[in-house]
């Protein structure tokens, strides 16, 4: 299997589906498509014709797979042994419904705070909208806790990492870069996907990119820069 | 089990996944909750404490499913043996592909053409990005049909009716009602879920409604009132 990504330091939506992979411990190879560049299209179907043309798709045998959630009900169905999803099936349901919940929504925050691996910005007021969709999140987040992961055991939404863990992760990656305050349940879950091994991996190589993606950077002055660009 | 729905004149997610239910046969009772009033959350809630507070919401017993990707995926298993995604794994994940597509994308069509039951536009130019999404739009349809539906016999995407199906009526709808200029193998698809006796019993049903949703209601004139409101 192949998977197509973007820079590591931007492309949130590659992130989620590198990171099922890589926690899942399912072996691929890794396909970097600039984002940005005139290219960017042709060069996704040059490796996978049948694609949307947009990172991630995944590449298995003659089958394209792009869109993140359909790739993660792909690898449900190829890997049903991994725990890609919960096993318990109202807890299941619950993670598809915040997973396709995070699929269409909080435009607010993706849109004023771009993920951003490299940077760190001071706390300020970013809108209402953007505190309003942090207000939804955390409620997902604590609700997912109480109802399912305190009572399966493991830190994460549901207990041990899944797809909805996945989905989420560039969201915790925002409130992180950002600065975003946070209940404690959430920033207890936070802690736990910030210091997946997985997450550690990618982060690496995403502060060893050179590339800037102008309109992801944002317009305030960084508190910190943890890259060398 | 009972799906909260609401107007059938203006809830473009609600008919999906009524009208994959009521194609599959699958018994349900319906809960109307009145878009655009006040108490429209708390009642969502009323039903279903468990919601993210948007129609459709699929109750079963104890367990709530809110947003159509997830209720979709909540049936495929409940229901394995009814088809709601194609049985070829590779026609299912490209199904799964443009489902999610669908999901979060085209804007611009949904915007300036909101689904309306009950009335029908005249062909006119609705802008370049409404153009861009209708051309992807076909090109999902095309493919689909050519590569999976036509092999597999049945005039919908993967052939016979699927939750596909279901996630683009709304958009056949839109295309009808505003009469946007479609290819062959585009028309063809539509007359075939116009056609289908759920639709048909939706919209009898969507007819008969007499609420009106302002900013569902474009500022053109109509070149026909279906409804007597
Ligand atoms: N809804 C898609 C979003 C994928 C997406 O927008 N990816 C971005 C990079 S993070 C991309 O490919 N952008 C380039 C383009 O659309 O041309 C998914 O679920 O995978
Ligand atoms: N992403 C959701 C969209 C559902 C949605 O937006 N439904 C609308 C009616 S068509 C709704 O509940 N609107 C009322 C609200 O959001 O308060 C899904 O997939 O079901």
């Amino acid at each position: 299997m192949k998977l197509l990504i973007g820079n590591k330091c931007y492309s949130s939506w590659s992130l989620r589906a590198w990171l099922l992979l890589a926690a899942k411990e399912i072996s691929f190879e890794e396909v970097l498509v600039l984002l940005d560049e005139p290219g960017f299209k042709d060069a996704v179907h040059a490796h996978a014709p049948q694609s949307g043309g947009t990172v991630p798709t995944l590449v298995d045998g003659d089958v394209a797979v792009w869109e993140t959630l359909a790739i993660v009900e792909y690898l449900h169905e190829r890997f049903p042994e991994r725990g890609i999803w919960p096993s318990d099936a109202a807890a299941r349901a619950h993670a598809r419904a915040v997973s396709s919940e995070m699929h269409a929504s909080f435009q607010a925050l993706r849109g004023a705070c771009p993920m951003n691996l490299g940077k760190r910005y001071a706390t300020r007021d970013r809108g209402a909208d953007v505190t309003a969709n942090v207000t939804r999140i955390s409620a997902i987040w604590g609700e997912a806790r109480r109802r399912f992961g305190e009572a399966a055991g493991g830190p994460f939404l549901y207990g041990e990492f899944s797809a909805a863990d996945a989905m989420f992760a560039p969201v915790v990656a925002r409130l992180d870069t950002y600065a975003i305050p946070v209940d404690g349940v959430s920033a207890a879950y936070m802690r736990a996907v910030l210091g997946l091994p997985a997450y550690r991996q990618w982060l690496d190589a995403a502060l060893k990119e050179s590339w800037i993606v102008e309109h992801d950077e944002v317009d305030e002055p960084a508190i910190a820069n943890l890259r060398s660009v």
